[in-house]
């Protein structure tokens, strides 16, 4: 282990999410200042498994604060303890954690920031075990990373996502129409409670309450008998149906082919328009939720995570990961972390104050 | 034809399109202050058939420009001419419109203002054949309304689908992926080009230009080779590939049974990945599209369109469709823009500079 | 105390604040699931004293979460212990409490939630010692109350100064000016702090760390120096230049009279200009900042303190003031709140985290 | 004059204007893609006189659209007729135009493009007079160059203004107040007429219509009589009353030394105070309107005018301004244009538009 930090690389890996620049800035200004070099690795470990590094000056992180993506590009197909290689016709995994780790003593990185979510987490904590020194910072739009409160990027989704829902809630109003907005969050439901409660939906359906058609129906006709001509349907892309009801199942009727349709929002209207014969539409808002500028709230949690990672390094802390708890910035052992999710739990105050206030969960 | 117009009435009909209420705000707004009386037809077409109506007070038009949607409902299954009544258990077209002119005549209205699109335009010029005074103003996201060379909700509907684009290049450009984006736009491509264009879409897919899968393909391979890992394709809903190709026979090669994939968007996606390798994403925009606040743009367009409407009312200049031309307010035979679609010219300013400022239409 | 909550009255206090409606709809909606009549009281404690007031159903409430501003009306004038009345030809503070419990009585209002700022909660706990059953939900864009870490508004105006301070970047990096951004908070720096960082102000200026114009100057120079011909200034309303050194004696030297300049904003970007003879322009942002549609992050707030406040009417525990204390709403004592507040401390993170990234609070 | 154009420069003069960067790249990429080199000048005519000029590739240029500024950086302090130089301890107006076209000469330049407003296509003109190739795009965020009916930049100009409008509107409205926001505009009054109109101000005061206080006193008390307790007005900066009222000489009563307040906006906010004892208050929206990502309108617009002003090059049409004109984009003689403004014409539809749906320009 160093005794002081000199030289620290740094890398981006997993899916897009807004804020990664601003961590990357913030740690940069912050190790430079502290009088550290530091080294981007480009595209995740695979930048670190192929050698692909470079240096990184103010000038290289000026005017990050308003911009999506990541500068040092990302990549998710990529895991120094299971490198898939080409061979004899097929792909293997290989370990390539000592190459790596030759890599990383070329380039005299006396440790890595390592800035991604549970898979990123997981090849950390393998490269650990082969001695590498590791900072983590957690990244996830879903905000369901077990350990810590909040994470960048989820208040980015949650804005666009209410603003899609904004949008449609004057449509369904004035056309009469049950509209079904398709959130991310594959096994948490965050995005969608939040900007299903932000927005005012009628409906929000998340992995973690499992929801009744029949209840879903009901609630549309209920709002329909009272004079509300409409509804708004929040659903997390992870929602399942109560009893195990195989989404997959259902298909078109008005097709001469068995024809699956697309994700759970599209199967939700469907559903509801044949049990309601209410008009029913499917927007499944998809990627734009995870790129492009940064709310405020976003760049602020990104500076202080990235901060926070320059502290731990600063006081040579490895195998840490930066987290909120409690309204706190701290950190958590990394390995503590892994595998992990954060659910929304049911008697969450949001899910309570969403029931009563008026709006279902379909359960 | 009376000799002064003493009572409006008022419909909107068609989908949804940001700025009807600017509309609605101007016409009563001039109207009252010009000392007539103003009713709102509720749901289009259904409410003049059902004799749904309601007085319109300067109250009620208050707060409306900042809201999407439409304060009178609206509705595009009716048809004075055609109208759907259930008999012996079937549903039959009826012509209503001696009915709905005797509620035009109860309700004393000596003229209506019918908003809408084509359809609606359509069903218009059925009920002057009956008598019936109207001034008509276009309505339609887009923008392919014969005779007016611009239509308020356009610009809402370019500025979303931009920022949409706007966000999905940083994902695209961090995680080096051709991400695919369908915007609304069945029989033209003015969403389509104008948000492509503003966003700098690498590759824009419109019905007017049939595209070859070919050529998009080597256009993604094309700049991958000279550094830009990602591409960036806008396509319109109504995008075709040349020679006729039906989109529909694509089907998922990975699933057990035949399985139609989604609109335009996924299909394109799915042969780019196929032809070049290259990790492909499509998003559907939908619905987002039509709804919400109005672009200042848009509540300036309709209110002037509003506002003339009100001046044809004053001028019993009835038959007749605001439009804009040149730059200038102006007005058309209701009758001479019956389903003519205004399609992007293929030499038009934009399209020669899209193409010299190095994009692609798939050509 | 009554044994169960039958009829709840409601005011809103002070400035305004994106926010308040989400709070008003949140406890409407509760309360109106929970059997409980709620009234609406207008104009804060104004329609207290005269008694106006209006019940409020479900239609009432809704579509309020996108809007700014709140539907009871606020006004920061009346105090029911030291009303002003007109008195021979003068005004005279009145003590009307008892008239005001009269009004509460007659309405039968078994408590009252008063959603306020640090005036309307002296005014509450006053009223609480004619035996008022009150509930309290803080209200502050500022963010420097006392007892909880996050107030609603805060964040909106967050998003709005930070949109302003990107939008001045991109002219001052052009142009080649100081561009100096005066924003919200005369007793913390709040606005200002996480504006600031969020914009990557260069420097940031706060009531909680008096600035020397010296270093202001200084590091404008020195970046000027090092190739960024431009300096963002984010300045607290309440920012002070150590010593005690008076703004207002400042006055424009080339004016035949001795005119004061504006407030500290225009001070600083004068003396920027004096010192350094850099181009420097001042900005104030104002009430813009307290107004309009709530940010997702506001209305989500918002929504848990309303329906906690309808938690702390159901338990009956009247004199409390709902807060968010490390990441968990909860309650405090009205009374303890009163005449606090919360300022930056100048060793926190984010303060912290601006040093090390390399602002400067010109100190 | 050149045979074949082969290499260009390109400079942008004057203040900031959304859209300088699209219009910047669709000129680089059109030139590029046709053959040409491009030479972009630094800050406008000081980079022409200082010979300080860089190429421009492909690279360069990308990712412009959403970057609001200039990357050739401007200024709006040389022109080369008339440079100021130090001599004998003061500053000399010289003609240097002699030496800028050995510049243009030594850089091989066939022409340029000229971006810029008034000012500096007066600058243009008199670098014609020594044989210079100049094609001129506009720009203008007040929209009133004569012989174009809309530049770019203003319609983000419009955008944020009406989004200020917007959010002061809520608390107007629920804090009963008279709200006056100064909007951008010395000459013309576009930016006021246009997001006043778009926005719904009550009093629309601009340049062109000198207004009476006692007819904007009088709408603000007849406003409140009618129930409305607030009024929203939009104040174009050059706004002045009718008969030539001084707005200089105003002074606070409050202060015990003659005092000047601030611009218009703050002036008519004292006065109605002063008029009607209705509490107003004055925003000065400022440098916020020109800085900042432009609109997709103005990415379009601004991508259009560089695409003709590449055409214009390519015909070797010198001396043309590029126009947009009767909804088409055109060119007109720079000489023609220049020390011409483009008010608002008082019969204007959008004027009488203004008027017939009940606001008022104070007249």
């Amino acid at each position: 282990m160093p005794n002081q930090i000199k030289r620290i690389g740094m890398l981006t890996g997993g899916g897009d999410c807004p804020g990664l620049n601003a961590v990357i800035r913030a740690i940069t200004r912050a190790a430079l200042s502290g009088g550290m070099e530091v080294v981007g690795i480009e595209d995740g470990y695979l930048g670190l498994i192929q050698n692909r590094m470079r240096g990184l000056s103010w000038t290289d992180v000026s005017n990050l604060l308003t911009q999506g993506g990541t500068i040092l590009g990302a990549s998710n197909r990529a895991n120094p303890s299971a490198y898939l290689v080409p061979e004899n016709g097929t792909w293997v995994a290989k370990d390539v954690r000592d190459e790596v780790m030759r890599h990383v003593q070329k380039q005299r990185l006396d440790a890595l920031v390592v800035i991604g979510g549970d898979g990123t987490m997981a090849g950390a904590a393998q490269m650990m075990e082969r001695g590498c020194c590791i900072v983590g910072v957690p990244k996830t739009i879903d905000n369901d990373l077990w350990g810590t409160d909040i994470t960048f990027g989820h208040d980015t989704a949650v804005h666009i996502a209410t603003e899609a829902l904004d949008r449609v809630h004057t449509t369904a109003s004035s056309h009469h129409r049950v509209m079904v907005v398709e959130l991310m969050g594959r096994y948490s439901g965050w995005i969608a409670l939040n900007a299903g409660c932000a927005a005012g939906a009628d409906i929000i359906l998340i992995p973690e309450i499992p929801f009744s058609f029949d209840k879903v129906a009901e609630r549309c006709l209920e709002r329909s008998k009272f004079g509300s001509r409409f509804t708004i349907v929040a659903v997390g892309e992870g929602a399942k149906p109560a009893g195990g009801q195989q989404l997959v199942e259902r298909i078109d009727p008005s097709s001469p082919d068995p024809i699956r349709l697309g994700g759970v929002g599209k199967f939700v209207a469907t559903e509801i328009e044949a049990r309601t014969g209410l008009e029913s539409r499917a927007i499944v808002l998809g990627h734009v939720q995870r790129g492009g500028t940064p709310t405020a709230r976003d760049r602020l949690l990104a500076t202080a995570f990235g901060f926070h990672a320059f502290e731990l390094l600063e006081q040579r802390r490895f195998g840490r990961l930066v987290v909120e708890r409690e309204g706190k910035i701290s950190s958590l052992d990394i390995k503590d972390v892994a595998g992990k999710v954060r659910t929304v739990p049911t008697d969450d105050l949001m899910v309570r104050a969403v029931r009563a206030t008026g709006s279902s969960f379909g359960d």
